[in-house]
């Protein structure tokens, strides 16, 4: 391995996810022709800074758990954003997901996974008392729980629920049903009987 | 982008073949994710030092121009190949499915490209010229044409065979037909085409 840098690059980048050992490989290729293509230019070097710089700096944001460069995170940071209104999601991604949809003008909670007894994760593993205490010490008027619609996002939406019961804030969930532009012809069963058992009141203006 | 270093992470990442920007997103949060898990192991820190390696110290094998990390690749460094037998590939990953088939015991030319005047690639670019001195000069018995089996590939080929036409060694092509398990009714027309036009004489010993 110490030996062939190629092949340890190739190991490296077959580490990731959905990357083989092919993709591995040609991705390497990729890197090391853009790397020797132009002088003082180095898709390898920068790359490589790139990495270091996020294991250096990255750590999380210590008041929303969200992934940050510095003790806050750019959300909890900005004095424009409604501290009253508290969005509870599963990981990071998600947390980008609402703030591209660019709708959201509240604060976050990162709980980084959800609640699956069948791996060792319960509300001790996603520090739920933290967010209690979080709820509890700030003036939250509402939790959005954003967890995503599928089984395990449910319970932990529900245990979430329970936890915060009493505790004199309103808590919501995202709304489910038929996504913009779905067509019916072409929706699963499941989405279908859903946005049918949870169908609003409709009238013309 | 010098502030944030997430972000950075993944325009970097963005940059590699095929990852659009949210999958550069999604590596990114799993290479934080697998750097920050176990103390004393970071994803991100070994990436880096493998991308560093390669940008160091991968150059080109000074005799068959594969990439390799010495003045000459593995295969050309090894004493049991045999130096009288050249296939030339297009690239790298070409040569390393040779080396996966097992088949191969010769030695190779990595031309990095095929013919296509279009986008200016010339005989000159692909150093056809360091080819024919190599083949000159070194006791080669055979040439193994081992080129793409489509347009540029065939028309690389059949430039190459015309320039060794005359220099008393055997040029060869790799057989073109039905790949191994291939089933009829699932080919291609044009494979099927080739593989009738091209059939072989067939006895039962």
């Amino acid at each position: 391995m110490g030996q062939d840098p190629i092949g340890r690059l190739i190991g490296e980048l077959g580490r990731l996810p959905g990357v083989g050992e092919r993709s591995a490989a040609r991705l390497a290729y990729y890197i090391i022709r853009a790397s020797r293509q132009h002088a003082g230019y180095s898709l390898a070097r920068d790359l490589a800074a790139a990495l270091e710089d996020v294991d250096a700096h990255v750590g999380l944001c210590s008041t929303c758990q969200n992934l940050c460069a510095f003790d806050r995170c750019p959300v909890c940071a900005d004095p424009k954003r409604d501290t009253t209104l508290l969005c509870v999601v599963e990981g990071v991604a998600d947390l980008r997901a609402m703030e591209r949809s660019g709708g959201y003008r509240g604060v976050y909670h990162v709980l980084h996974g959800v609640l699956s007894p069948l791996d060792g994760i319960g509300p001790q593993e996603l520090k739920i008392d933290r967010l209690l205490t979080r709820v509890q010490q700030t003036q939250v008027r509402e939790v959005v729980l954003a967890t995503n619609a599928n089984m395990e996002g449910d319970a932990t939406a529900l245990y979430i629920s329970h936890v915060l019961a009493d505790k004199g804030m309103q808590v919501t969930r995202l709304a489910t049903g038929i996504p913009q532009g779905g067509e019916l012809e072409y929706l699963d069963g499941a989405t279908l009987a859903m946005a049918l058992s949870q169908r609003r009141a409709f009238a013309a203006k």
